[in-house]
């Protein structure tokens, strides 16, 4: 089954029932209004929804319930959510990444995952702007695969926790590199380096992934692309330290997580240099460490990017978030002193 | 004006108003069902929700809509909610915490706030257990003044922050210490050292608040008591280094923070050791310094945690979270690794 956000009226939008080949999709809502209604009680609302998708996937509803998905109308699946935990579960990320601020990979890292508490008040739909006040912050893309749980309890096992996954999509965790050094070195943790992030317009339940979704993982090549240009295809389900059941158990180790919480699993990252990157900061990295200086700058205003996984046979399986730069100066001039620290 | 939100049937609870004296409440169900509802819609809600809080302070409301209002029946006045942004604003907390650490205090944090992104999934009711599935992870609250927010834009100058203010509450910011030292070790800031956090059943608009509410900051004695016993009771608004307006637009500086954010300002800390402590970190580190050893231990299970913030005749003006903290076994026994790492 595959689900997506339609925009307005309110501010979580009105869930969609959508066609498996992402072309068709119909309103629900008299089973839920909303994604986070759905998921609120999933468990009682899935039978109909599934229901619904069946119907549409065999032309058994009439044209005047069925329209195009236009993801230029979709929101992000859940436009806010109550939590976001981002995990960082693509080691060489990590290591380039650590590289890059001079800092090492700890060993420990190999069995506990890092994670952190990122934004989750507001996600960017596919075709959103990226919002940004100053191109100085360093602008860059992350192409991640997460997913979307209902509740999980507290202290939940890594296996048991996987139960739990009842969407999976992809996610762009916008970073302001400039900004993060110095925030990292007050010791706790991303804020301003980490803004809004933007989401596929659809979410997939694992089931419907087939065999891309296997050992708690999603397998397929995340393309990301700039302007067009292609800046890697890693490869999903390689190299990921911990699966969503770990990165999961984690985050639930010492308080339940509510229904909507959406897990990430940080940069798709894989050791081939031969596949590219899924953010800007790596391919400065690698730059630096084959030439002593990076040349790629970051994100400029105007920029498009856009993130998509692609099945076997080169085909889309998730729908990209598709997504450009752009500058607000709204009250811009009210905080003289926004320098950027540690830049 | 004064608001709660009693428990069930939703996620949400049920909005009510309540008397200025805190013992009486009325339901508001055709105003806004719930909290994250007025929040969302503030501007056009406030007026009707005001003028039922006047009837009811004027007994103009039949007893057939008035009720008692028992804090057990209380949720957290947003039982989850979209953003909760921890500052860390008592730098004589800092500077203790990060003493017992080993560690200094940097100077740029006199000008440049410390906050943490918090979990928003769950908050506890006042009178809810603690949650916690060992006493080895070192148990502790944090007493803390937070802000409920509506909309604010990003980028928003300290100045314009302060209109964004829409209620006012106290918090137990629940810390698992042992945790913490290998978790920011990571230095992906808090996760599973802060489990969720437990706020007081009434919210305040600052209005309501008199000359307590000024400068952007809550002044009074925050008096924190464990089993009775008190703990500390500190001045809220002496020695806090950003005022919320400052702490909110610390948080909204690289993207807009959507109505019903949490801003906290930190466990409130004075310098002058009469007055005690707001939470046992601080009583341990005070001790270590002293005597070269901490003897206070961390919360035990079944300990009752009473946090309240008193008015210049030493009134309860803010009911305080009544809290104790009671283990649970569900399964534990799946995660044979739970250790206490860096305990």
């Amino acid at each position: 089954m595959k689900l997506a956000t339609l925009k307005g009226p309110g501010r979580d939008g009105r869930l969609v029932v959508v066609r498996g080949d992402l072309r068709r999709a119909v309103e629900v809502p008299r089973i839920a209004p909303t994604l986070q209604a759905a998921l609120d009680d999933w468990e009682a609302l899935e039978p109909a929804l599934r229901q619904a998708a069946a119907r549409l996937e065999e032309g058994e509803l009439g044209p005047e319930d069925v329209f195009p998905l236009d993801p230029a109308q979709c929101a992000a699946p859940l436009p806010r959510a109550y939590q976001f935990a981002d995990g960082s579960a693509y080691l060489n990320h990590v290591a380039l990444v650590r590289r890059a601020r001079g800092a090492e990979l700890p060993e420990e890292l190999l069995d506990d995952p890092l994670m952190y508490q990122g934004a989750a008040d507001g996600f960017l739909g596919p075709s959103d702007p990226i919002e940004v006040t100053d191109e100085a912050f360093g602008i860059d893309l992350e192409a991640e695969v997460a997913v979307i749980t209902d509740d999980v309890p507290m202290a939940v096992s890594p296996q048991a926790a996987l139960g739990h996954v009842k969407l999976v999509m992809l996610l762009n965790d916008v970073s302001l590199r400039r900004l993060i050094p110095g925030e990292l070195a007050k010791g706790f943790g991303f804020f301003q380096g980490k803004p809004r992030s933007a989401c596929s317009p659809v979410a997939i339940t694992p089931d419907a992934l087939g065999d891309a979704w296997r050992e708690g993982k999603l397998h397929g090549a995340l393309r990301s692309s700039i302007n067009g240009q292609e800046l890697g295809r890693p490869e999903a389900g390689l190299e990921m330290q911990f699966d969503f059941g770990r990165l999961i158990a984690h985050a639930a180790r010492t308080r339940p997580l509510a229904a909507g919480t959406i897990v990430g699993a940080g940069t798709v990252s894989n050791q081939d240099p031969a596949v590219g990157s899924s953010c800007l900061a790596e391919v400065r990295t690698i730059e630096t460490i084959e030439r002593g200086k990076a040349t790629t700058g970051f994100l400029k205003f105007g920029d498009r990017v856009r993130i998509e996984m692609l099945d076997a046979a080169g085909h889309t399986i998730l729908v990209s978030p598709l997504m450009y730069c752009m500058t607000t100066g709204e009250e811009r001039s009210f905080w003289p002193d926004m320098g950027v620290p540690g830049g």
